[in-house]
């Protein structure tokens, strides 16, 4: 290996030679259609996967598209000595749909503008994958002492139903000293952020039938129970929907408590409630106080309530009393709350104010905490200063991302957030796009950190 | 005119003597489909409307097929001598649909099996009228000094849309002493009812906006207002749904308190309240107590909601936060709530909670009050005596029926229900169906009640 200066004094002409491969390959990632959400695209999603492997072999890598029965994940490895450092670099390959109609330029054909590259998946997340590609290539023939393995997922977009079966399947191949994650969104752009913490999520159908079929409301109006009515009921014995504070008891006890720092870091990443309302489209906000905006999504666990079924639903009004409703809500939740004790209180809890209502479990992810201080954050903050010229905000993001979880459970090692998207950049939006400057730094980004991996004992 | 004890003594040899007619003329008005809510049956409608005019003519009446924006209205007038009292009869010959999935004979042919008839619309309400129509002929051709109108809706199964147009139009030759509207359905077979009372509507739509688009209950959750989940605490407000306790000051000010003659007469109505769950296929009430279901329905007003539009349907869970969401509610109202005052009330109530939800209004009905004594209710109760050999009980009606509260306001007559459908007639559901027994009982009701009439002064 190169002295580190060595090995950063030629990176700028590196970056700057990689440009046209970087726009092409990413150009030829785009152009196939790998909307996981769409079986129709069952043979765009092979074809990707493909591509994808050959970029790695390429590369010098042991390539296997990992078969699952769903989408495949293509799993490259690269490993110069069994006892340098392994780094896992975590991304996905398989993207939003995209309707035509909303956006600008065809989604799945690559537009190059000044610069900024137009098309589904840029952004989220091939262009990301292929700057930490371009990085390792640049570390490795330069020396740097580290394997790498890449996981390239093609079920991220559907929630990874199946990427625990990976898991289990290369459990031996996998055994890694960190995972980078880049798959995430920076606050601002003028702001590098490293989110080290996701919400948790436990979804719940709450199911309450009182008959067989509609009632007249005004034949049976009075002893007839209403089902919409008292799931609406239990709905707001769970929680106050004007303030959204949850009102089951228990529900907040292990919440853990936000430290001083770690709120000065979340308002440090350009954290702005305008920007933010402007950007999801809210018209009002149950406040606009940016601290407790930021806590609120951050750090505090939530109750939702995402649709009513059952009952009238067509123009006007139509006066039955529907036989059965069914609730959808969810609960996302934070560091120290664990699931099943919550799903027991919130059971026992709905079963002692409404015992007809039957409760089915719809989907449960951990919240994770990752470090926040320690070697791989402080790794990672000299990384980020290196190539964008400002220490990065560490934040928690309000989502949850289940392969982390995943990863978590099973690879046993730190995950560090190595995000480049931008909130400018569309993420899920119509015009997604991506950049030159993000490629750039973060190529930066990455060589400064794997070079400071590879130094570590 | 015979004397009354003449008039009488006929009556059974002309019951049993038309008794083929009855069921021809019924065959023919069955088969044809005359479904008001399905558009394509428009041509079915116009040839129902024919058909029951070529009736009345027959008759002898004077009559005409008045149009109106939707399905016309047949109106029939046979005046005998303009000194004469004049009886208005209200039926509608429109019927429900019917999926011929569930029946067990096809709904739209005529099937006779031992005095039973089957088939859409043979008690509700096609049975009914030319149950009276013959009783109408027999009275006439015996000297009853009668003038009589037919009032034959065609819309009535669509919320009578068109129907004071109707009233407006014809205004002039539509003045009358008494109103019989036979439309409705007694308790129980062994005890006749004849309903005085009907309950009001209000209906609402409650529309709230947060945003503009769906929003990640991660990515937002917590700080952003979740619309369904206010709606459903609004609601709850308004009142409580395990109860159904109207909870908005001043709703109850003006109910009108039920007398202990009327509520011995809605129990004696032979009310059940096994068989009213039974038939409605409920699972369980807000309560079983006989006293409390028979004067929830027939003298309380009610709060329900009818459904909930927004937010995530599908399967599963969707973890969306909708961008807005409407409820469907209404109201019954009992004499003597006023529509108007109640709108006001739960406008200021609804915008006094949340300011930021719009609402609309959805059908107006007031509540009805005919009638419980005096010389048109006693008449009434010596017809049903005499016809079926047992006093009538006199209730109220849950339901809310247009025609009749648009008739008080133009007719300003008094208005008496003679209803001859039965609860196992299977109004509005698979096999419906009317039988001879009520046939010929109804000939007779209406023979006694109108030679009872036509001896008024």
């Amino acid at each position: 290996m190169k002295t580190t200066s060595a090995l950063f004094r030629g990176l700028d002409a590196y970056i700057r030679s990689v440009r046209e491969e970087f726009e092409e390959k990413l150009a030829a990632l785009i152009e196939i259609p790998t909307v996981s959400m769409e079986p129709e695209r069952k043979s765009e999603i092979e074809r990707g996967a493909h591509l994808a492997a050959e970029y790695l072999r390429e590369l010098g890598a042991t390539v296997e598209i990992v078969p699952t029965p769903g989408h495949p994940v293509v799993f490259g490895r690269l490993i110069t000595d069994p006892k340098n450092p392994t780094v896992t670099l975590y991304n996905h390959l398989d993207v939003q749909p995209a309707d035509p109609e909303e956006w600008r330029t065809p989604p799945f054909t690559f537009v190059r503008e000044d610069g900024r590259y137009f098309g589904r998946g840029t952004t989220d997340d091939k262009g990301p994958a292929l700057t930490a590609l371009l990085a390792v290539r640049y570390a490795l023939e330069n020396g740097v002492p580290l394997n790498v393995h890449f996981i390239w997922e093609l079920e991220e977009e559907i929630g990874s139903p199946n990427f625990a079966r990976f898991m289990q399947k290369k459990r031996k191949q996998l055994r890694t000293d960190v995972v980078v994650v880049s798959d995430t969104i920076w606050i601002a752009r003028n702001r590098p952020t490293i989110p080290y913490g996701l919400r948790g999520l436990l979804g719940l159908t709450l199911t309450l039938e009182t008959g067989k079929k509609d009632a007249h409301s005004g034949v049976t109006g009075g002893p007839a129970r209403n089902p919409i009515g008292e799931l609406c009921q239990l709905i707001c014995e769970c929680y106050d929907p004007r303030t959204g504070r949850v009102k089951i008891p228990g529900f907040y006890d292990d919440v853990r408590k936000v430290t001083r720092r770690e709120l000065e870091n979340y308002l440090a990443s350009g954290f702005d409630v305008r920007r933010f309302m402007r950007v999801h489209e809210f018209t009002s906000l149950r406040t606009t106080d940016p601290v407790r905006v930021v806590r609120g999504i951050m750090a505090e666990p939530t109750f939702e309530v995402h649709g009513i079924v059952g009952g009238y639903r067509g123009p006007g009004i139509k006066t039955i009393i529907p036989p059965r409703a069914e609730a959808k809500v969810s609960m996302r939740l934070v560091p120290d709350q664990d699931v099943e004790k919550i799903f027991r209180l919130v059971s026992e809890f709905i079963r002692s104010k409404n015992p007809d209502v039957v409760i089915q479990r719809a989907g449960t992810l951990r919240p994770y905490l990752g470090p926040f201080t320690g070697p791989y954050a402080d790794a990672a903050r000299r990384a980020m200063k290196f190539a964008f010229g400002k220490e990065p905000a560490f934040t928690r993001e309000g989502g949850s991302i289940g392969a982390v979880v995943i990863m978590e459970e099973y690879l046993r090692a730190p995950i560090i957030f190595l995000g480049l998207s931008l909130p400018e950049h569309g993420y899920h939006a119509p015009n997604e796009n991506y950049d030159w400057p993000q490629t750039a730094g973060g190529i930066k980004m990455f060589v400064h950190y794997f070079a400071d991996l590879s130094q570590r004992p």
